[in-house]
């Protein structure tokens, strides 16, 4: 079973983040420790749909610098895609890229819709009895793949919002201002794992302190962030208007950090935009942070609120990268490559805690089928009773997963980020049409 | 003249930047070097109101840690205000405060706003035989005083504005979309120098490119933003839908900066909420990228767009400070203490370019009744032909400014930020009320 050779080839898909690149670099670094098995690397640009196209590229020629520079690269170096494979038509052209260029290792990086694909393609060759091993590597900023502890690609966001969180709680505080609404905008469409990780970002208070509110066994209310917004938790906006004036009669400034993807009681998110959908029909978020700000100033007179989005810098600041989630993005592709020329086939890298004491994690495989279009939802039992703060238990999971810096090397005064040379592959198929 | 002797006051005022606490750590280590001129080092809370309210603390106090932190500490450690001082009364109110702490030298790190109230203080003390030595430190990510070749706090923000850029457009390229429309959305009410200084994320083309619209002797116009809007140019929609057609030709994405301030020719601010003023009476700006990307959704058919907007993260972001910028802070602060120590008042620390080949700064002084209030606009000649874009003789004066990164001190994953003891003066006189 092992002694399978022929060539490797690795794709990005979805949305980039932060340690994308890192999860390709180890690919790539490992698949040179395997020649007897593995020929050529190749990768295919814009995710599957480059497949389909026979768009490849020879990645073995990059240099050692550019390899070295693209752990720590946001984008995605080879393109991702948000299409959606379904027609039978599709997979049959996929295996026929596949055999013309004796493709026999096949690492997809990406999410849930990724892994989908990933199974599909394993399932596909087996039954047409064409050896092929895929392993998945995971990767989204939402952190919300079942079965792996965590996600490569949600430590380094989560490090970046809790970073900002802190920056933008010491300017509301100098402001001096009573009655001022901080409101910050995170990703998250369906999952809050990154709008709770801002609870990172809250100071503990010293037990000398003689503020009204501060008490040891709560989850630090009267620090930066005030509220929290999940998209588990149907929005109730007088609920929420309370809570702000709970806020603002301890502290002068309530900051509140808010998911793009929580939803009203009826189901709506909060200052969406309805008239647009993306390529897999998801609503076009992003007015949830807009929506409180005007929401604040309609209902109290004299609260000021400003609101910040993030938006695409949060999933691309490589340049506030957490070290422990590009190592750990690096070695879920290394092992996706080490597992695939040992013989395993369908399944999918994911993280597992081993420390006790100190945090360590081990890398197992998960069958794709059953990472497939999962959501982890954000646990409730780390969610405050009041529906708006989030437990500490969440706090000791995430402060490990935004360890670490990277000293980035910089360029008059920027980061100096890889660029593939990206040699491409001669076509052996006829030209493909996709739907 | 310089025989004077007493206590020295430092207050910071307006908004916040990246390195308005490396002005007052400067003003604070300079301070400790004239013990024969400067007995206590005093700072006021939220700037002139805490003067008035005779909300002092004692800086001398703090310990060496405190001040070696406070360099890299985003907000302003003392508390900052947007206070109008108008009335006859508040004047009187702040001589006496001076008089009661025997306060001799007085440094307001702020804007033109701020350096306003100096000049004023500066004059009633004169004109009421109190000697005192007014010197202002500048202060504004706006970079628009003016005589000064720049401000303090500028650069940092310019630095992570383009880092930004080249982040997200990498993440925009990866996404190989085509027909993405992707919006930055910047500081900068009246002046467009923070948004002008995303030129710096262009890429200089190679000249073996043979990418159509590569041109030596453009402004890069492939590469990222490649559209940047300035408050100094009245927006017209037209104008702007063709640029982004004519992008979206050559280029799968297309990449715009707009800063707060744009107004259309009627004069209305871009997607402003009209029904909002702060305490000058400036309109409450941040709609102009959400109505940018619904602009071109609604122009355009199938054309994504989507916006961000970093509103108070870009002037809180310290962990991405320039080095350049912290130094450059740092040194006003300390020569407005050499200056008042020498017998000079009633003026501002300036910077002066120096450097002939290798760039390099001079301080100097201007009178405050010229800096008062004025605002330097972003200048004419460094705006491209079509309006929408910078030229590289802009890209030239900013570049230096960006240079060099901080070695932060990181604790638990997130930036060590200090936080001053803050231990009060006894008051001297009886309550004030403002207005």
């Amino acid at each position: 079973m092992s002694s399978l050779s022929g060539n490797l080839l690795v794709a990005q898909s979805g949305g980039p983040t932060p340690v994308i690149n890192a999860s390709l670099a180890g690919v790539i670094a490992e698949a040179l420790n395997h020649e007897d098995e593995i020929v050529d690397i190749l990768g295919g640009l814009n995710g599957i749909q480059g497949v389909l196209h026979e768009q490849l590229i020879d990645l073995a020629a990059e240099s050692q610098q550019t390899l070295r520079n693209l752990e720590h690269t946001p984008g995605a170096a080879l393109g991702t895609c948000r299409y959606k494979v379904k027609k039978a038509e599709d997979f049959d052209r996929i295996l026929q890229v596949f055999e013309a260029h004796n493709i026999r290792f096949f690492h997809y990086i990406g999410g849930n819709d990724s892994q989908d694909t990933a199974a599909k393609i394993d399932a596909l060759a087996k039954e047409r009895g064409y050896e092929l091993r895929v392993i998945g590597v995971p990767k989204t900023v939402d952190n919300d793949l079942p079965l792996t502890d965590h996600c490569p690609g949600f430590g380094s966001v989560a490090k970046h919002i809790a970073v900002t969180v802190r920056e933008m709680s010491l300017d509301n505080a100098a402001m001096g201002q009573n009655d001022f609404v901080s409101i910050l905008e995170v990703m998250g469409r369906n999952a809050g794992w990154l709008a709770a990780s801002s609870v990172l970002a809250q100071r503990r208070e010293k037990s000398d302190d003689n503020s009204k509110s501060a008490s040891k066994n709560t989850h630090y209310s009267c620090s930066a962030p005030h509220i929290i917004l999940l998209p588990e938790v149907p929005f109730n906006a007088d609920n929420f208007i309370r809570r702000v004036e709970e806020v603002l009669k301890s502290n002068a400034h309530c900051f509140v950090v808010v998911s793009e993807g929580v939803q009203d009681e009826a189901g709506n998110y909060l200052g969406a935009d309805t008239s647009s959908t993306d390529a897999f029909g998801h609503a076009v978020l992003g007015g949830a942070g807009e929506y409180l700000r005007s929401l604040v100033e309609d209902r109290f007179s004299g609260v000021k609120a400003r609101s910040s989005k993030l938006g695409i810098s949060q999933r691309a600041a490589s340049h506030n990268a957490s070290k422990t989630d590009v190592e750990e993005a690096k070695l879920c592709g290394r092992e996706a490559v080490k597992a695939a020329v040992k013989g395993e086939t369908g399944k999918m890298v994911i993280l597992s805690r081993s420390g006790k004491e100190q945090y360590a994690v081990d890398t197992l495989l998960a069958p794709l089928v059953d990472i497939a279009n999962g959501v982890k939802a954000f646990p409730e039992k780390w969610i405050g009773e009041d529906k708006m703060s989030i437990h500490q238990d969440f706090a000791r999971y995430a402060q490990p997963l935004i360890q670490g810096e990277l000293q980035l090397p910089y360029e008059q005064g920027l980061p100096r980020y890889a660029q593939l040379s990206a040699i491409r592959v001669q076509r052996k198929l006829e030209p493909y049409q996709t739907a």
